[in-house]
């Protein structure tokens, strides 16, 4: 949202102002007052014009303006009825040399995960991607795909769903998925030059409109319908937050992670590991016991088998 | 080079031999030989037609068709007389979802270094890229930039120059600078998409023609002019090697590297560190004993001090 109308919106989200008012405390003409209103009404926010001034009566459901008036995090909201993807569009923006801006979508028609694998984003979902240009080495992305998983189980938990995170990160009621996470990057060898972690929630969809071989879930089969504004606005203050000192990810991360302790199988691009999950590691491999010792494992698909034996 | 065009020249190299005996041998028709053959003079190899049938006289000293002629490596060579930056072009390459191609080019006009500082890069040097997709995770990308490295100085050795790396990825005769490498690449969290290794190498250039705040040389000044076309092959060979198993990389680093027992000082992202440089670790991160411990660098500006105290 362009700066000046976001200082307009936060002024009579105040209390009912006159539009002189506002004209004089932000030195603009009442002309151009009168005009950022309209472009706030456009936008879905429902103002009233009273004898005490501007009041403002609603705020609209979703979007890039909804999500970004009261944020709190740095981000600038680009928003998409409907997009190919986030992903792709937020890599192109990353091309473009901006930094800091999420690209949010009600529904994608080209949604991917990890591995090219399709992903499917119908209308009523949170369909998001982050991008940001951090000062880290690339190796250290993981935790970024971390802090994504812990700021996405916070948001759905916030909102009732009982959620946890199955390494690295995907995020499950039970063994149902609910969220995935892509995080995809550019850089030289020790050090990013962008980063784009792309989130993708099944929110207010029916589980019908997800087509998959895996057993799925939604926000709305869990709990009913959500209030994706507060989610998206939650989710992106807690990822902002943990990635502004990445020492904080893993702890969240083993509060809310579900595979700690479980028996687990990982297939790695080598070869399959199996043993009991016992710790996460910085930037975010998972320490296995196996009967031949001790394995950290960096990459892979990972499958919970029963709890650990005590 | 297209494909039965270096069928047609291995055939003509193997001794002189009548088209229409490649002809038959290859199944193509003789006038198709006389075109690659034709192009095969036009690229600047000098064949002859004599009484016995075509015979290769001489291969041109540089360029495309003459470095993939003989090259110990799966590697297809695009040749430019001059090009902005042989990486740009490569990045562009991959974006177009190619593999396992080299970008050479006589002369940058754009030619940058790490930290995006600017690499001069006149006619005479070797200035290339190489283009790979290994399955491997972002974090392992500093093996390549130490690949690089082990295979730069392997090739300007042996054509006599007494050259050896600093870490992680100088190439350097005494404290001159020969020679450098700027990885970059593209991936998700836990598997690169795309790798782009550029070297560059002050060949047959005058160290004059190099303007820089800091100490270079150039084969020239140290041995004379090199043949280009070997020491590119020459490279190319080893880094293939090194590459196709990792593990080959650090024992091969170790014994080329003048900074393992020097007294350093690096400056990273967020402190400088001083020690001795005791060895390197897998990626390529460096082994610092400081008087407050071990410490282990993945990332900086390294700068030798004198020996270690023994």
């Amino acid at each position: 949202m362009q700066e000046t109308r976001a200082r307009v919106l936060d002024r009579i989200a105040a209390g009912p102002v006159g539009g002189p008012q506002i004209a004089e405390d932000l030195g603009i003409s009442r002309a151009a007052v009168w005009k950022h209103v309209e472009a706030l009404r456009a936008a879905g926010f429902e103002i009233d014009s009273a004898e005490a001034g501007y009041e403002l009566i609603s705020i609209p459901e979703f979007g890039g303006p909804a999500v970004e008036f009261g944020l709190d995090a740095p981000y600038e909201v680009e928003y998409h009825e409907t997009i190919d993807s986030t992903n792709a569009r937020a890599r192109d923006l990353a091309v473009d040399g901006r930094a800091n801006v999420v690209v949010l979508a009600d529904a994608q028609t080209g949604g991917r995960g990890r591995l090219d694998r399709g992903w499917s984003s119908p209308s009523g979902g949170i369909w998001l991607s982050i991008l940001s240009r951090p000062q880290v080495p690339p190796a250290q992305a993981p935790a970024y795909t971390l802090a994504a998983a812990v700021a996405t189980t916070r948001a759905v938990r916030e909102a009732g769903v009982d959620a946890s995170i199955k390494w690295p990160n995907d995020v499950l009621v039970g063994d149902r998925k609910l969220a995935g996470i892509l995080t995809e990057m550019e850089g030289e060898a020790d050090r990013v030059s962008w980063l784009v972690v792309g989130i993708g929630i099944n929110a207010n969809v029916d589980a019908a409109d997800l087509p998959t071989d895996r057993p799925v879930t939604t926000v709305r089969e869990e709990v009913g319908d959500v209030d994706r504004r507060e989610l998206t606005q939650s989710l992106l203050a807690a990822f902002h937050e943990l990635t502004v000192d990445l020492q904080q990810v893993l702890p969240a991360w083993r509060k809310l992670s579900s595979t700690l302790g479980q028996r687990v199988r990982v297939e790695t691009p080598g070869e399959e590991i199996v043993g009991d999950a016992v710790d996460v590691r910085f930037p975010g491999s998972l320490v296995v016991e196996t009967a031949e010792g001790t394995r950290e494992v960096t990459a892979g698909d990972c499958e919970h088998l029963r709890p650990a034996d005590p």
